[in-house]
């Protein structure tokens, strides 16, 4: 359903870039669950728009909650989330309204809301929504990291500029999975990281943008969560990324990998240890058999686009003369969302396997002995 | 939600591999369109296996309709449709119901269903489901089709050997969608596909098994289909592709490629004809913007990772005993499901774009002049 | 959605009439519940037309569980049920199969189908369909019964016929409960039973037909079951209760006596007894304060309406020539159907009850100490 | 689910009534409708607290939508809606929060949040919620009323002060229904208005409250809105109407009164007048036959219990020592809420008839010819 998700625990997002205020509803939660504000405002940080290498559009993405929080603690009802919307400059979108930009929204929100759409900013087709994604999918991840549960991710590919990659080792993945939750920028390779900065701040100025690769990992999930045929953890964790503007393709373990080996090859043979405690010797299914957790980290790749909104000249169509005329966009925006969009792509997955494990809880310990 | 997906019109799938039958609910049809038997019968058989590159399994896959249908057209309540499992050799599993697969299911089953789970032939975790896609998704492709819209796949890639890609030019790619759905084994250049068999074959002598990347085409779509945030077309689409059993990656259009371009050379620049008709002069973003089609073809790439049951011998664990094993499965099994798959993709496809198109209808026409 | 509900658990029903088979897919039941089909058979006898006081159309109602369900264990996985339609008499209805029966859904299934519905014997508005409801509602009755949960039901008015009321005293109740379970026509007074059967015997030799009032009662349910906005008991049983056909009203406690009552005279005052345990000195809100159970017994009155078709001469319309005509109905119909409808009214209570029970299980326990 | 409802259009509702802001998101909304914000107003106008026959708590429920809203017009995204809390006297709660009001949610909200509920004025459970239910319907009554879809209700029943009832006369129904919304007390006769005040006011003085029922009605929607089996008319209203706070029954048409008529009675007999337009030609059946729409009008009917909280001392409990204890209830609190609850059940009927007849939208015209 269009702005909203989920099944046992459920997140509605509304707003618009700059109307007075965008937010989200979480819906479901457990009652009596300790909020830590501090770890919202850490996440949104980690999201907020800084430095050269990011939009000028600068928001203090204070998170308000109105709703279902109380004393501190979870009330168990519909949890409501509110930023405000301060920076915004409405009118660098006037004169361009009616010209589409190319990789943008522009032209399908006219087809779909016949001109009605918010067009100041991107509307609602603006990434400053995922703000709201992050506020939520943090409470989401305080909830799973009780439970052991950690998820974070760096950037493995920026252009032609390549991150080391997350350690086959569960001790080593879970530092480095620590490490990214701490790092403003989110490369396991410092030097890798300056490389990739500076290359965003050269694309920069030509006015031009880059996209890149996220590595995602989950630790600590118990085995069993998902579901076999249209819920499968694939397809949940899938359905919200694609939901993040300018994600293009989701992958899970080897991935498209998995069109270049054998089967003797591909698959993870299991092994189990002294105490009968069973996992697998590789993980190239990335912790998911038939959809459904094996114990394994589950491990994603998720592609994010370069930005469409850059500053050269663009070819392009005036919706309403319907005139091929030439775009010069004005309006701040990112040369490059990867290094924002990390914290992003962690939320909505916390999000899913929650929604997941709830699920799961749901249908156990019905049957009396 | 388990086995059941959709909005306006749902899909629902039940059954196991050796169970007496398996079918699917599609509810919410348009009452009075005309179904065509014959090309159920006909997408079911770009599915069957036959020949020694699928399974020896081989099953007629007759589909009865079962209720609402009447006459040949559709009532407009919930049609059934009801598969036979016939050709079952249920007892090549008991030997081995405790030996866990690696790459497949078995374990996490058990850890999901505690032992109850149906483990013959896979249970309800087999690619014979994908029958029910099939036949239910043959009935979304023909309305669709009555409205011009077309989708058709090709395997790109059987390990190490590339077939020809989807043409640029609408004219040519529809004249491609059309041959790959009169073709049995779908790919552009023939040769390229006595190769692809030919390696199949070779890597079935050997115990082995094979994936692939399935290139899918929908073209015909009208614009503003998709919603903003999480109905997304790739999210619903991803979703349902997610769900079919070894899909490990789904991207569209550019895909992981879009990290290596800059936003200047990943955008797609617009263009109005005389006429007023506005359409993209490249398609890297697969025809779909902020997540909802702007009228050129949507593009999907998607692997399908090689069939875990494999004949070569296997580190396994006894789930029972928890000892170390070594799996020597019998039973009947794939070498590559790539070329079976290819019209599931196609049916998971079609299923999602009705569904959205009806959500698109269901808003529209309300605001009286 | 039209066929389909649920949240955790789903229930998908089809079928029509006259068609091969009805059926339904019950999804999400826990893994490894001893389904006993005795029971479900004599669930299904409770509603199985016979004698007299129902229609001649005499079905065997055999329930074929066809997925899901492994040695006589659910496996976890969608449960199907088919139930065969063998005697049928479709050419009853050919003749008369534009004359619009009023009170029936005849007219308003041209309206919505255009002429394609599966007109024999009311197709897919048949009585005949809660079947499906009955053989899936027995299966969450038998999970919610290993609880400590009853479900019962009893004719409490039929016409000028009033039966006893269900007691206070919980532990006669249960005693009634088990009574009514076991009893074949749902009667607490069985004097007033006879004088029942007698009234629907002498209506029906009149051609005409007779509706009443079920009081429904559960007992056993954990405090803290429904949700606080939408999905309040009464919320979901209401739902589910209007899906079954001729219900056309629902209440809950005092119902409709709420409005002769003053707020001191309907509240249920509060009392702990010497251990603690809270419970209400009345129950006027039938156990649900806020949407959520309290505790105590749900009570709920349910009217069904006098069957539709009646065979005295009825003015009505021929849809096609549009004449106003008079119609007398063929076919074999129910002179009553209250006495049938009892454990389809069960079996939907049966069933929102677990589904609401699981939503709560899975948001508890999340927060660690 | 839990705060969110809707399949084509939804609604999603949170806060508390002590938090800072309550709300909705009415997600789904056609784009381009030119929403009356002063229609809006007036609507919250006739459920606001003011007089002495309802709460002392008087707040300006003054309405700002803060997204999916643009230059007056809906912009087809969600639409948010914010209402203050600003008249809160939260200590009034304090004193009393362990003890248990009867007939309230304080009970059922320890069960179910385990102490950690926003107990200020009864926090999520509050009738001050409907608020957003008002504000919400009336934008969906707005697309319904330009469709010449209307929508009115009365107090029919007040404890033993009975109104007149609608008429069966179309015309003069449609009069009524517009003298309701224009009316502040509803009620058709003026005479009886007085005497409820009077009895409200004097019931008030006892520290006690009133019940009533409400008679809805529903003229000018098209035939064929409705599903056959779960979403049927009825299932859909009375999930929606069970949702609103005191609601205790719900009943269409004759209602409970069908168990006291013969099918030759209950039956309404179809007629066509001599431009083939068929109606029938009684409206037993509140304009709904097998769940779906005849064209007839809706005609429902809600009972509203007696507010719970009355100032009369009563036996209670104190939930954290669990000692019986005297509740001598503080706070401000509605002697009745019936004449304002009659405007809260217009806008959820509205709610649910605009998201049914979507779903019928979602399903026509996909036949080619």
């Amino acid at each position: 359903m269009k702005n909203n998700i989920g099944t046992n625990i459920s997140l509605t997002v509304f707003g618009e870039s700059h109307g007075p205020q965008i937010g989200a509803v979480l819906d479901g939660l457990p009652a009596g669950f300790a909020v830590d504000e501090d770890r919202i405002a850490a996440d949104m940080e980690k999201r907020r728009a800084k430095g050269r290498i990011s939009t000028q559009r600068h928001e203090a993405d204070e998170v308000h909650i109105v709703s279902g929080y109380f004393n501190g603690y979870t009330t168990g009802t519909a949890l409501t989330i509110l930023i405000n919307n301060s920076n915004t400059r409405s009118k660098d979108y006037e004169k361009t309204k009616n010209r589409l930009r190319p990789g943008h929204a522009d032209y399908t929100a006219f087809e779909k809301y016949h001109g009605f759409q918010d067009y100041r900013g991107g509307g609602h087709f603006s990434g400053r929504l995922t703000a709201c994604l992050v506020a939520a999918g943090s409470i989401c991840r305080q909830i799973l990291e009780q439970k052991g549960v950690f998820i974070g991710s760096h950037m493995e590919q920026l252009y032609s500029i390549h991150d080391d990659v997350f350690s086959d080792d569960l001790e080593t993945l879970k530092e480095q999975i620590d490490l990214m939750n701490h790092r403003e920028f989110a490369v396991l390779n410092t030097e890798v990281g300056r490389q990739m900065k500076e290359k965003i701040e050269a694309v920069a100025s030509q006015g031009d943008s880059l996209g890149g690769i996220l590595e995602t990992a989950v630790i600590g999930l118990p085995t069993g969560i998902g579901e076999p045929m249209f819920d499968s953890v694939e397809s949940v964790l899938s359905h919200l990324l694609f939901s993040v503007p300018a994600v293009k393709g989701v992958s899970f373990g080897l991935g498209f990998g998995f069109a270049k080996v054998k089967g003797s090859q591909g698959n993870d043979d299991f092994h189990a240890d002294p105490y009968g405690h069973i996992t697998t010797m590789t993980n190239h299914n990335a912790g998911i058999n038939g959809g459904i957790t094996n114990g394994m980290p589950i491990v994603i790749h998720t592609v994010i686009k370069p930005t469409a909104s850059i500053y050269q000249p663009q070819p392009s169509v005036d919706y309403q003369t319907r005139e091929n005329v030439t775009l010069q966009i004005e309006g701040r925006h990112d040369p490059c969302i990867v290094h924002r969009a990390r914290v992003v792509v962690d939320s909505v997955v916390a999000f899913g396997l929650l929604d997941l494990w709830m699920s799961k809880k749901a249908t156990e310990d019905w049957v009396c002995a």
